[in-house]
């Protein structure tokens, strides 16, 4: 605006053409460049605060396993996340958003293909969006976060490496193609939609109850099938119940998971720069926040009801339950939508455990509930609150992630059991993991193992 | 500007009337809606960072309680957040800014009495400040952190339902009356004030030293004096050291503390869109963080003079109150006036922790010296560097918000002791509340409880 | 733009005066601060972020010692920040950047001389840059770091006392000095410039691979081999393991520490408020994360390999080796280049810590591993990615900030040694520095000390 600066009353109209002249040569002002910027910065802090979703996973799941598979536990979580960096570079970004990228083998050719070049200038700029390498590194977070619900469903008998050869796939390839079906613009994105016509359709999934949660949760549950439960879990037909070995650990991994939860669903707005796109994020911390308060509350409330005692991992659960619930639709509903969409993932978590006890399916650190069963539920009350959403292409898109990703998945399992085998020997379970397979201990002073 | 481009030399005159309508149909630029945008963003950021205080304030108390009371603190602390989320939101939040929203009952009926709609037009913003759903947010952190102060000091030996019970109160009434007096806009932020002139006046708390912290310790100090010391706390005048069970998880907490804290008092600015607002907020970083500092190495130097041996958990109170210290002001102190103030505060903890013995006040965690007398110290240190504060102003303050918190939680405490009782039995309390009153261990395997 | 909403079709020449008037007393608009805001706020975001890694360090360190000594490694970490913190405003900031300060005492007398006073005026701003506050507070966060490095591998032996009083030397004045000589725009940050000319030239560390990480591991270098490896360590040229306490703590300080690393390399950018400088950050974080992905990746398959077994520290350790190796020049490598240099990082490490075993150098930790050497090798791998940098230009950086370090802390060690002592008692290092040094445990309940 300098040149205004220049204007007098006297040169008002003389200085008129030089003005314009300056205009021409200027470089773009914030409100060409604003949106690009706050929208780039909402995927780089959305982005950091979904990456420490990480060592909330890893908290949660060396709290709910034993002592002597903790170490293990936390290899897997690390490791996990190592492999889904490169998987999801290597193959994954590009084949999810292939309309985007130039060909899938981009990225090993140096990644120039699509990661912006140093000190671009704002006129090569899609100034419309923001930079592919902050988008990138969101979406690599999110890659990472469904990882990291199978490694707590099949934790204390898998073996390490098979598991992990099952995450790069499932990073690399199956979670970018199925993820590509909506958020790469792909057939369920535009499920129903009536050509010309621009009233609201396809399949509604904001932040991921489905797309990563029920995702996740479908991989875990095919894992734990053809896994089996631990041994002395059932027993003529009782559940043994086989307490976690430091519920600190899983406490504070539950608010770091609700604390990232803010990044995970305000992020998905994927826009910062007007007040419609800032308010909305507004919107949806509010919402995140109040469906995981309700979420612990109704489980609180519930296994205080149920059995006379309240059940700190059920309140944890409840709470991740409740986050699981509202991302699908974090945007639309009231706070008191948020607040029994939450509350009814808490609910389910709290009766889903023992249902799934019954089934003889061991889910260590209830993933399965807590990823699969509240994302299915959410990915559904979407259509309380969400203009344009149908209960059917709801149900179509719950129903297409599930058989894709179950059914590879649990062919994936049984080709690795086939092949190298994916179970530690008996001993080793016995003994545990970390002393079998790692040779060390995770607390090696303290444990009783 | 893209309307400038349309001006040439020949063309400028013929060009100014599209030029207008050009402008009165245009979306407004970025220096009407930068302001707005940046505040939004101050409160979500600020935001998650206060609610990561939460995690901070359950690490703390589960390493400062004994192993048996563990798994009841981490209950506590995720419990008491769930319910001032409700709570706040069913009544706190219009309760404490009855000018601003309309009515009591609003959020009953879904919130959208006062929350913004779904992509709000830049036309209906409040332009001149934010979403407020980022400010329902960043307020509701306030309360939950007022929440947690109080599970600290009544830990392992109350009762967690009278004491959930406690909270919904403080957190959806008691707290929000008493905020609304400064923050709400009510008579003490006006306190002294003359008519007419726009001399600086009125009650100074710029963040909450008095309104959240001293709010939480008054009504943790009317818990600790109903309930009771620990059984074996005091004996034939002694005071018999019941260390913490995990100093890791204590000091992992006052960090996670210390950087919520940035978002505490950097948020306090309520405005981050212009060159003096976002300027501000680097002030108080940077005195925020010189105030913990100060505060941790005054109760490093004070425990090794006094008894030869540093205390780590004098070092990380000694921070903790440093932080409260400078809550009441800190923008406007040097950092050499943020490092005496929080050198005082830290100070206090080291003469005060032993001072409430005498008493036989048994706070478990030192709740009481850090929030409510440092917080009462740094709501008095304000008058040396913030103009226009009076020392009768602000000794009016902390009185009042003594005296109506202290008075209305002792009644509150001494009915729900009276109506259903607020403390364990004794034998649950020696075999320790997660077996007896939770029915599991937060370390099963570890502790020797 | 307010202005132009009064012009008119018929109005619009009548109007010129008037506009040109408003603007002349107008507010500078968002093209003029957005860039000074967009940069305080990456100091302030980037900065706490960088703060938290304080908690990461302390976690790390908490867990790779043994049980009997947690408490004082806290105490140590909690310490050392609180300490940095007060030199480095008492001296060091005004050491490291004379030019832009005005004189070496002017903090003691209220750092007035360069904080910026209350309520900052726009046209008092430095608009082409940022706030100083802020830039204080991220400035000080690195050294903060630098002196968290040093203490890892003295763990476990040394006294508190002098401990600390090398610590205040370091931060207040060595950190400083040498810093100034790349960030403060001294004689490395220039070496090879050519009068006139402006091609590309100097020293090449973005992030601080040498000037932080490095000088760190040089000083903790030099205190290892003055104070000598822990009692047992070395018997009869074999190695004895002593394992870790809390490899959970480990783990979650490596991932709080990889998240304050986007902090760390992407705030080193020192601007935000362009389309290059955030798409550049956007570069920076996705660069980051690849290279500690690589480097935990590249432990975890040479563990695997060479011992058979996966060795969690050592992932952990590769990780952060990862993330040293990038920090010297974070912008610059594509993703595929960020993988191999973060891949050799963690590949160091697992060949470095034997060798240092080898010469009987305890290093409790792996801190020089992984801060003194990858951070030489990250300084080096700048060359294969930045444009007009010189290996001999960088290894001559390598060398000043080595012999500088190395030397000086060599001498002060030694001082400390003969002056004060430097190493607790045998009978104390023996039953832990916990209950001999501080008289209290980190694990009371749990430790079999």
């Amino acid at each position: 605006m300098k040149f205004v600066k220049t204007l007098s009353v006297a040169g008002a109209l003389a200085a008129l053409p030089t003005f314009a002249l300056a205009q021409d040569t200027a470089a773009p002002g914030f409100d060409e460049i604003g949106p690009y910027i706050m929208t780039t910065l909402l995927f780089l802090v959305a982005g950091f605060l979904v990456f420490f979703m990480a060592a909330g996973f890893a908290m949660l799941e060396a709290g709910l396993v034993r002592g002597k598979n903790v170490a293990m536990q936390l290899t897997k979580n690390i490791a996990l996340f190592g492999i889904a960096s490169i998987m999801y570079w290597l193959v994954g970004f590009n084949l999810m958003y292939p309309g985007e990228f130039n060909g899938f083998l981009g990225p090993i050719f140096g990644t120039t293909t699509w990661l912006e070049p140093v000190g671009l200038d704002a006129a090569d700029a899609s100034l419309e969006y923001a930079s592919v390498a902050s988008d990138f590194f969101f979406q690599l977070m999110f890659v990472a976060a469904t990882a990291s619900i199978v490694s707590g469903a099949l934790a204390e008998r898998i073996k390490l490496w098979p598991f992990l050869a099952f995450l790069a796939i499932l990073t690399g390839i199956l979670y970018p193609i199925s993820g590509s079906w909506q958020w790469g613009g792909g057939w369920l994105s535009t499920l129903g939609c009536v050509e010309g016509s621009d009233a609201p359709c396809g399949f509604s999934d904001f932040a991921g109850s489905t797309v990563v949660h029920s995702v996740g949760g479908w991989a875990a549950l095919a894992g734990a099938i053809v896994l089996g439960p631990r041994i002395g879990k059932y027993k003529d037909g009782k559940t043994i119940p086989m307490p976690g070995s430091n519920l600190a650990l899983a406490t504070l991994g539950t608010f770091i998971l609700w604390l990232g939860w803010f990044g995970f669903n305000g992020g998905s707005q994927l826009a910062a720069g007007t007040v419609g796109d800032i308010t909305d994020i507004g919107r949806i911390f509010a919402n995140t926040n109040m469906a995981a308060a309700a979420g612990a509350v109704a489980a609180l409330i519930l296994t205080q009801l149920l059995y006379k005692k309240v059940d700190l991992t059920m309140v944890l659960n409840g709470a991740l339950a409740g986050l699981v619930s509202i991302t699908a639709g974090p945007l639309d509903p009231t706070l008191l939508g948020a607040l029994w969409i939450g509350a009814v993932g808490g609910a389910i978590v709290v009766f889903a455990v023992p249902m799934l006890d019954k089934f003889k399916i061991d889910d260590v650190v209830g993933a399965i509930p807590v990823h699969l069963l509240a994302g299915i539920w959410g990915t559904v009350a979407v259509v309380f609150y969400t203009e344009g959403t149908s209960i059917v292409t709801q149900l179509t898109g719950v129903l297409a992630y599930g058989v894709f990703t179950f059914v590879v998945s649990l062919v994936l399992w049984f080709v690795l059991k086939a092949v190298v085998g994916i179970r530690v020997s008996e001993e080793a379970e016995i003994n545990g993991l970390d002393k079998a397979e790692l040779g060390m201990e995770a607390y090696p002073e303290f444990s009783n193992g």
